[in-house]
């Protein structure tokens, strides 16, 4: 395509109210334009990449045998009514009336809508396992959206679900759309993890988010240092230090640590090292015998409210104890609760209860206790992980140690189990004609968020720079002077006329611009070959060519130049 | 694709609300299903066939120069107040309000948003030409949504807006775009015609709608008989009779024609055709000095109003005089006028002002007058063409006569002059670095209605025949009793591969059902080409072929079968 045929609205300014880089270089190249707030048009440069990272996940969902359908933006209330997420689900859901004063909304998901149309079409167990996906705008109508197309509120996304008989032919399925999206990301030409994610109530091996790595990710993931383990830092497992407790050496002494209530203070105030006093927290617990229990942290570990609320003795969700029932519990305020003498339940982390000769609030404002050990001084009733893993952590996998980056969730994928069957009474017959209520996956790529993702990793001062995969334009030719060398024009053209009957997309820049404004327009548009024809070039017998991430161009003979760019392109 | 890897979902019954042949077809094939009213899941049979349509669609634009952006469903409402289309569009706009309380709608078309777009990015008259168009989601709140997706509330658009500096580069991209308008249609296989439609007030040659000719459409298309010409019935010229009109012979005579209102009637009272009474009616008119006119057509004619509107006499827009008026103007009711001593203007239509010795009301209730001549009796103030065309008038491009057909418009070109960029102040540089407003055009396809009309023209008793261009599978396999049969089973793989390897779309039906639901299956799903494997056939060294629209299938050799297909393909 030529540049005079084709809309380059770039920008050298930095719009002042985009703060991530891949909105900013959106804006800048004329990849999007805002239309409202978190509603924005997809410009011609921008369309193009939209439909090459459209492409590769329809390949890979056809792939893997999912059947491709389209449902309606507009979804009749009814329906949420039916599953129960029209109470569940908040603001964010856009409900309005239709001329009719019907209700409906603009679907953020289509859990109710493919549940319904299953449970119509679906009768008998030999139509199953079934796999549906769709490529359709979405909705939700974040209270602050930000970031550009990271969270918007109309967006594109890649959703599908399956519908089995069993928990087997879910985790099957489960399994085929993890190979199937890592061969996405891997063929969108990011570095991306598949990390296990909560399951909520479901629990076992059943969530998948797929994260893109870098900077400016909103999630923190927990990697092993040697192996593919990768969680969400909420979810990662911090495993019990090896070997056995040191034996205690100090005897039970209570200081004074007036006005001291942080562990910032205490351990100020005492001269100590974090990791030689533990945090202990009050919370609710779960039942009426035991309304408040206590979990205890080492003072440098931060404690980790989704796994607490797992066990059985803590209340879900999660609350922390009010200020009158630690007073009530403890006879102290929240800055001098310990374990010694407390007599509630004590949950201790994992760490924790691996440490001896440890300090703790000595239950009495003012005061903590040096010297404490568990066993002797102190007792827990329950010995749990209820922390956050940190960096140098072992992993749980058993290799390796905890690293932790950040990502930017691209992808998800989930065992639904019955939740919507079972709401919807979505039956079939199974193979004794009995009716049997379905069990469900549900798996998503946010489309649309996958280009400002693929931005965040590939950029540099200059621009963006696309990976080949989902690059708008492969190569870009630019002429010097064109428009006052017939020389240069013709040769211009008839590079960018061969290499366009070779299936290449080329952008050939056939502005009368400055050379300076068309190289940084190539740069902030991000295309990754670029080839410069000048009359210098064409009378020593050269082109130049420069690829989007090396520092300089080089001059390649005329000669030889299709064979070495074919080169660099099949890279 | 395996049956069995697909969601076939037929009916034998026609579903009762289903009135036109391909609503009801596309609920007995399995392509679409109802969610709520004019609102349609897309099945996955459905999907392929969309995808088809919209690739076409898509590869034309391309090839036309047009540039593919993207735009939100979700529109603000301020550009609307800003078009003045806030107003002026019914309640078809859906329109709601955020969890802010701010304004938006639904998008039933784009032209505000382009058109913003447009005035914010294109500066120069050096970016112009520019045509951008996007394949999106629309919603139209249709009162009474019916016939399935012919008229659904959300569908399927491919829009365009082009841009331009002045009226001759609108005229070029226009004909550029009725090119690939016709390239479309011709490639999806449908029998249509572009046809001259009402331009409103740009009037000249600016608008074509493009319909698919079929007996279930809703618009009345005027064709000659030996030439391209096509147009609305409601804008077709009706061309004055050729030759002199002929000399009067009768006398003006009062006949009593008691009670007799209707031309039906009078003509049956006073035994007399049609053609020799002219119908006489009374209409508002543009200024206060002839606030009502006549107009004056053959019995047998009909008035058409978007013609008489537009000449400057008639009130614009057409209303017909009260009774009161009537009264008033004529000294007689609605059933008796007459243009002899009527004494206001009289604007008679072209065949009826060739007429003489004609029948016409005598302007006195219960009397006509017959033997009227015009000029001796009544006065021609103006002869016009204010009538609808009707089957046998000559053509109005000069060759031929006119044939009526029903069509489905599934495309509409529009140049829509500068409505949208002057009342959104769209203006670029000129050369003279002058401020200058835009010239728009329009250019809409209805994507998911063209999948409708496609089977309104291809069907027959059995089911769909899809065109070849989008049908969702070129071939079908039908293996008769493969569950018993091992050697049945081999042949029908190896054929299913063979034809898949050389990237054939098959559909392969492994499903155990019994031959005939397999084949009225397929029939009904309108698959061209079907292959039927069994043990007779293989005996016999033979493989039964059937074109989905013979009556009769064939048995080939199995020797050259592959050969066979492959001509029968490229048809």
């Amino acid at each position: 395509m030529r540049t005079s045929n084709l809309l380059i609205s770039t920008t050298r300014e930095t719009p002042s109210d985009a703060v991530v880089i891949s909105h900013q270089l959106m804006l800048r190249a004329g990849i999007i334009r805002p239309l409202a707030g978190g509603l924005y048009n997809w410009l011609p440069l921008g369309v193009r990449v939209l439909r090459k990272v459209e492409a590769i996940i329809r390949e890979e969902m056809n792939r893997s045998g999912a059947q491709e359908v389209l449902m309606p933006v507009v979804q009749p209330m009814e329906l949420w009514e039916e599953s129960g997420r029209a109470q569940d689900y908040g603001p964010e859901l856009l409900r309005f009336k239709d001329r009719h004063q019907r209700d409906f909304a603009l679907g953020p998901t289509h859990e109710e809508i493919i549940t319904d149309l299953v449970r119509k079409e679906i009768r008998s167990y030999k139509q199953l396992p079934a796999n549906f996906f769709q490529i359709q705008t979405k909705f939700r109508d974040e209270i602050r959206p930000r970031f550009g197309v990271m969270r918007s509120r109309e967006f594109i996304m890649k959703d599908a679900y399956s519908f089995h008989m069993d928990r087997e032919s879910l985790q099957q399925t489960y399994d085929e759309m993890f190979d199937a999206y890592n061969r996405i990301f891997t063929r969108l030409g990011l570095d991306f993890r598949p990390v296990q994610a909560d399951t909520g109530s479901i629990g076992g091996d059943g969530s998948h988010e797929f994260h893109v790595l870098a900077e400016s990710g909103e999630d923190d993931i927990a990697f092993s240092t040697a192996s593919d383990f990768a969680a969400n830092v909420e979810l990662a497992e911090a495993v019990a230090p090896k070997g056995e407790r040191a034996a205690a050496t100090e005897a039970l002494t209570e200081v004074a640590t007036p006005n001291k209530h942080s562990i910032e203070e205490v351990c100020d105030f005492l001269q100590l090292k974090k990791k030689k006093i533990v945090k202990t927290l009050l919370v609710k617990g779960a039942d009426e015998k035991h309304p408040v229990v206590a979990l205890v942290v080492r003072g440098d570990h931060e404690l980790n409210e989704i796994k607490a609320e797992k066990l059985d003795l803590v209340a879900e969700p999660f609350e922390m104890a009010s200020d009158e029932e630690i007073l009530a519990a403890a006879g102290c305020n929240a800055g001098s609760i310990g374990p010694v003498g407390l007599n509630i339940p004590v949950i201790v982390d994992r760490t924790a209860a691996h440490m001896s000769d440890f300090v703790c609030g000595a239950n009495k404002d003012g005061f903590h206790v040096t010297g404490a050990n568990w066993d002797r001084d102190a007792t827990a009733t329950l010995v749990a992980d209820i922390r956050n893993v940190v960096k140098g952590d072992p992993s749980p996998c058993g290799n390796g140690k905890i690293e932790i980056r950040r990502g930017i969730e691209v992808g998800h994928i989930f065992q639904l189990g019955n939740k919507y069957s079972t709401a919807l009474n979505a039956t079939v017959q199974n193979e004794n004609s009995r009716s049997q209520i379905l069990e469900m996956g549900c798996y998503g790529i946010g489309v649309t968020r996958v280009v400002a993702a693929a931005i965040e990793q590939n950029f540099d001062d200059k621009g963006i720079i696309w990976p080949e995969s989902i690059t708008p334009f492969q190569v870009c030719i630019v002429p010097m002077q064109m428009h006052k060398s017939p020389r240069v024009k013709e040769a211009a053209e008839a590079m960018y006329q061969e290499l366009t009957a070779k299936g290449i997309e080329v952008l050939f820049d056939d502005r009368s611009e400055r050379p300076g404004v068309m190289f940084s327009d190539m740069d902030l548009i991000g295309i990754p070959h670029r080839i410069v024809i000048g009359e210098r070039g064409l009378d020593n017998g050269q082109i130049e060519y420069k690829y989007r991430r090396d520092e300089q161009a080089q001059d390649v003979a005329t000669e030889g130049f299709m064979d070495f760019l074919m080169a660099k392109l099949e890279k």
